[in-house]
Formats: structure tokens, sequence, C-alpha cells
């Protein structure tokens, strides 16, 4: 069935640029875009259906490219003790922060996991988000690293959603192997990745450089892995300090890196050279009250693509509206409204290594899409919470939130 | 007709604590809770209709005793020119800021105005809010402030919300009195506020005590009025500098006292002696990117009840969500999720003068409440953004969102 969508304003994101329709029509098709131009100038193509967006505003489907949501328990319990004043020391001592998720993921059935994590991928989806990054991580070992892959598919079969799934096997050490990180690397090397890979379960793979996780040669051993795999690579890095993760990951063309806000001028060159996405996650900037900003001239300067996700995990950002998080990252980051959108479609689709098919409205792409109940666009950033009135359209298809 | 809500446990918020009910029910009739207790120990109560809750957490309905909310155009435009560059000498130049809303409220027709402030507070409502406050403060003359007032009442007419309407014509100066701002009180004193309360209009009295705004002295006039006319006050204080007017407004028993980054130990021991909340307003400091904090150990220290609002302004805080503002005062103002949820009930309610009918599940409230999908009460200052699964329940009636 062809689709005409009529009576809107079309904001393409094409190269990550407003480029604004007024008064536009899309033609969509089997999925995809057909056409999209000015009202005007739609010549007299057949169609089936004529939808009358009532002078909505289109965007692309918003895309959220760095999430953890799949995870056993959660940890409001954690963050109610912590504003009482029970120290971080106590909270570890008693079992607590990342070694409580990955205790709880561990223990879920898989169904069980499915579960909340669909709760929270449909929040999202309710959001404007039609495609989301998964990643694993909180398994940490080869068959709860499998059942939260398992689960990041299962998803997308479910769900109205496009789900890509990362293995961030190289999370934090798990407990099994405490004191003998490289061991674990090895483990992640020679046995996990290899075998999760062939089950056609990974995407890309991902790790945590840092102190307090992994060091730059560990990182580099499983980038290596990856590659030889066929499998490109994405990496946390310079959240907390400066360990020039950005530039390792820009050397394996990294599709992405994320946090950064510790990155370097150099790091940004090394980005840019590789094409590698800088993925801002103002989340966990907030939630943890970080004042070290990521160096948003210097990737300006270089022309580094940014995108802007939640980084929806139970610790540092529980957040379900990846719309807040163009707030965030105008609020603290100080993007543009015009630079939020871009992050939150087409180069967070290239961060997934989606920009051909993905995050822009353009002939030959998918249809996925979002008309907002809005005056101009920067309200997608302006407005501070809620629920903004919106249809999303996934695939030519109207979602129905029932 | 009888309502018995079972399958539930209650988070009471007594005394402002949450005074947890495990397996609870409610008995509501008339719009008001009959009975509340553990289900076990309910007897023989007639009723009948018997609601399944399914396991939800009962809190009172939310309330937010801090809003702007009815407003004409919005400054979205001017929020994206900032973060372009331009500053805020131009956007004052260019008739932007507080001007440009002035100017819109004061030529929007009432039921423009009308139609705007219902989609935000049906936003609100959607949120598990059941009462909220709306200040005037846009239209700064007597027919602009008398259409805006109006359009608070009507709000509270035609949807399932409690609406108390706060006079705040001393909230900026308009430009016809500009550099005759006591000649501009003077008007409010002896004209504006006589005849907005005679109509009927008017629940309570605020001002914005500041030197961008009032002076004590000119606030005090406005107060003395006030209290002539039998009006309870509240002001805006010590937002971005020390000039005790939350002292002032202690002076004067005021219901509230609102920003308060500035205020001193002084100035909490004023108002403990005179009853007078403390609203804290995370959303503006979060979006003014703030650093002073409110002296919260202070007013913990002499027991000053302490409130949490939107502050719902087209300005300094287009928040559409109260329970993102308790995540904000948890993560921004270290408040427990407990204090949070207390400053949104009931403390909020004292807020209003409505602390004997609202803010708390007990006998003879009013039978206002939300009914949410979680395991544990801190999740509703944990999520960070989206929209938990709800249920909505006003004097005893759910509320069905289509
Ligand atoms: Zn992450
Ligand atoms: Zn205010």
């Amino acid at each position: 069935m062809k689709h005409l969508w009529h009576n809107c304003h079309a904001v393409t994101m094409k190269d990550g640029k407003y480029s604004i329709i007024e008064d536009a029509a899309l033609v969509t098709y089997a999925g995809r875009i057909e056409w999209i131009g000015p009202y005007q100038q739609l010549k007299s193509i057949p169609y089936d259906v004529e939808v009358d967006l009532d002078g909505a505003w289109v965007t692309p489907g918003l895309v959220d490219c760095h999430t953890h949501l799949v995870f056993g328990g959660d940890r409001s319990g954690e963050f109610e003790q912590r504003l009482q004043g029970v120290s971080y020391a106590e909270i570890a001592a008693q079992g607590g922060g990342i070694a409580s998720t990955v205790r709880a993921t561990r223990e879920a059935p898989e169904d069980e996991l499915l579960a909340s994590a669909t709760r929270r991928a449909e929040q999202l989806l309710r959001d404007g988000v039609t495609t989301l990054e998964v990643k694993s991580g909180y398994g940490l070992d080869l068959s709860s690293e499998r059942k939260m892959l398992r689960v990041a598919r299962r998803l997308g079969e479910n769900l109205p959603l496009t789900v890509r799934a990362t293995c961030l096997a190289a999370h934090a050490l798990p407990p099994e192997y405490a004191g003998r990180a490289d061991d674990y690397i090895t483990h992640i090397c020679d046995e996990l990745l290899p075998a999760l890979a062939s089950e056609g379960l990974v995407d890309a793979v991902d790790a945590f450089c840092e102190h307090l996780a992994f060091s730059p040669a560990q990182v580099e051993r499983v980038f290596k892995v990856a590659k030889g795999l066929g499998l490109p690579v994405k990496l946390h890095a310079e959240q907390l300090s400066s360990l020039h993760g950005s530039s390792l990951a820009a050397r394996y063309q990294a599709l992405s890196a994320d946090h950064l806000e510790f990155m370097t001028e150099e790091d940004a060159i090394a980005m840019a050279a590789a094409g590698t996405v800088a993925v801002l996650l103002p989340g966990a900037f907030y939630l943890l009250r970080e004042t070290q900003l990521p160096p948003i001239e210097a990737l300006r300067r270089h022309s580094v693509p940014m995108a802007v996700a939640s980084d929806l995990n139970p610790g540092t950002s529980p957040a379900l509206s990846l719309r807040l998080m163009l707030n965030m990252a105008c609020t603290s980051f100080r993007l543009t409204p015009e630079e939020a959108l871009a992050g939150a479609t087409l180069h967070a689709a290239r961060a997934l290594g989606l920009a051909d098919s993905h995050g822009s409205l353009e002939v030959g792409k998918t249809a996925d899409f979002v008309a907002w109940d809005i005056q101009r666009p920067a309200e997608l950033a302006y407005w501070l919470g809620g629920d903004l009135p919106k249809r999303v359209i996934r695939h030519g298809k109207e979602i129905n939130f029932g």
C-alpha cells in the first residue's frame, strides 16, 4: 500500500541540518520513503491511503544509539540510600553498584529480562524512538551475555523498533576474575566473542576504557579480535579521565567513542579523520553532577559528528526519554537544538552504522518518522520532560499505542 | 457509589513521611477517603464497586504548587537563539525575554490562552498531578491579569484538576510604568488587587522580590493590601540575591516563600516560626545552570516544610513533568526521595493552604490518588523522564486518558 502523508512541515535532517521543507508531502511504499518534497511539487503519484498530519512537524524517527536497557533489578534502592547519606564504600560493601546489577541480571530468567526491557523500550518508543542500540555487559560470562543479547534480538522482533545489539563483555571485571583482568580479556577474545559472533547475536563490539575498568592495551586486544570477526567497534572513553581511548577507537575506525568529557583536541582530530562519531551522554553527566564538559568547540572545529543518547542504565542514567536528553545536551553542553536533533537522528544512525538507511528523511531511506504537534523544531529540545503529543510512524505504518 | 480499592500498597505521606501500608485498601465515597488501612483490617464495609489495583503503589495525587502555566506564545525561539550565541542584551533589544511573553499574553484572546494552558495542564495531569497552582503575572494590567485568572478558573472547571489561582501582578514592571515602579505598586494596591479579589478570582497574592523586580518595601505594600482583603500571601524570594524576602514573607504568615537559593539561616528560623513552606524549584536552577544551592540543611535543621514544584513557565523552566522535578530535587538539591515526594504532596498542599484536605491519604481527605506500576516508592524520583505507567484517580473517580 502506498501512503501519501501531507499537511505537515518536514525537518529532514539531511546532512545533519534541519533542512526544512514547509508544507511538505511524503510518499511511502514498502516501508521506504519513495518521495519527499514540497506538496506543491507533488505530481500525480498514485497512492492508496492519504494521511492528513494536521500541520504537524515531521522529523526522522529518533535514534537512541547508546543504551544499556536490558538489566535485572534496578538501583532505585541504592539511589535512595545514597541520598540518605550512605557512602559509596558502604554500598559497595553491601554488594551494591554494578555488582548488584550483574548479580540480578545473571539470576533473571531470559523472559523476565525481556519483560522489563520491553517496558523500558516501550517508553522510548512512545517518546519517538524508532531505532535503538542495546548493549550487553551485565552478564560478564558467556551464557549471561548471550542471554542479554538474545533479549536485544527479541525486542527487535516483538516491538516496532530497529534494535542493534552491541557486545560489551568488557564492561567490568566479573567477580570470578577478581585481580585477573588480563585473563578475563583472554576469555572474551578466545571464547566469548567468537561464540556470540558466530551465533549472529553481535552487531558491534564495545568496551569500557577507564582506570576502574580496562586499560587501552586490554581494549586493543578486544578490538583486534572484533576486527578479525568483521565486527565494528565502539568505546566508552574519557568519561572520568584522559586515557586517549577515543584516539585508540579512531585507529580501529570505531563507529563511535562515547562520553568523552576528558577527551583532548588530538583525540578529536583522530576521530574526525576516522569518521568516528562522538556520542554525548548528558544524562549521566547530570546524574553524576559532573563539571567537566566534553570539548564541544573542539568537536565542532574538527567537524566530528556529535550524537546524543540516553545511556539508559540503572546506575548512572535511568533515563526513559531521549527528548529529555536533547534538552540536557542543550542546557548542560550548550549544543544548539539543531545539533541536538541531528545527534538523535542522523549522527546517531551513523554511530550504529545505519546512516545509509536511517536518521534522515530522504528518498530510499526507511520510512521511520514522527509527526509532532509543535510550532517549531526547537520545541523538541525546549520543553523539559512531559510527553509531547505525537504520531509515530515506522516502516511507513503508524504505531497504535492503544 | 462507594468504591473499594485494593491489591495495592499505600504511601500515605501522613506527616510528610512515606508511612507505608503494605497490602492496603481504600474505601472512597462522595469524593473522599472513608477508610484506609491494611486490607486485613478491612471489616465488612459495604461497597458498590471493587477495583483491583494489581499490586500498584498508591500515592496521594501530586500537587504542583508553583506554576505560571497560562501564557501566550512560548520562548523556544529565544532558547534556540541563545544557544546559537545571541546575547541576552541582543534578545532584550529585540523585545525578547519576559517582555515578549507579556506582549503575547496581552494579545491572546482568552480562549486561545485557555487552549494552550489546557494542553500543558493535561501533560501535568497525565504525569500524576491532580492539584495545581496557576499564577497570573504576564498581564500586568487589570484586564490582562483578569484574563489570566479567569483562564485559571476555567482550567479547574474543565479538567479533573483542583486549581488555585494566585495573583502575581507584582511580577515585573509593565512597559507603560517604566521608571515608575512605585506607581505600578500603587495601581496594584489601589485598583488591580481589590478589583480582582472582589470578583473572586484570587486565592492568594504573590510578588517577585529581587533587584530586577520589586524591593522588600514595595512587596510589603502589596502584602498589606492582601492581608486587608483577607488573602494569604506567597513570595518569589532569594532566587538571585539575598534581600530577606523570605523573612518578610514569614512576617506576613505567607503560605510559602519560593526559590530561596540565597536565603540565610535567619530566614529559615523566621519561616519555621511562621509555618511558611519553602518551595524549591529545581527546574529553573537546572535550566539557568545555577550553582548556589538552597540551604537544605538549614531548612531541615529548623523543620521548615519543603515543597518541590515545576515552576512551569516559558522562560526559565518549561517543565511539563512534576515527577522529573522530584529527580532534579534529589540530584541537584540532594533531597531524599521521601522528602521530594512529601514536597510534591503534603507540603505542596500546605503551600496552597490545602493541607487539611489534600496532599496525604487520610480519612476525610479528598480521594485524589495515583496508582503507580512500580516496585518501590523511590522509583518516582529515580527514573529520569519518561511516562511511568499509572492510573490517576481524582475525587474517587478514575481519569480516562482515552
Ligand atoms: Zn554506557
Ligand atoms: Zn515562579
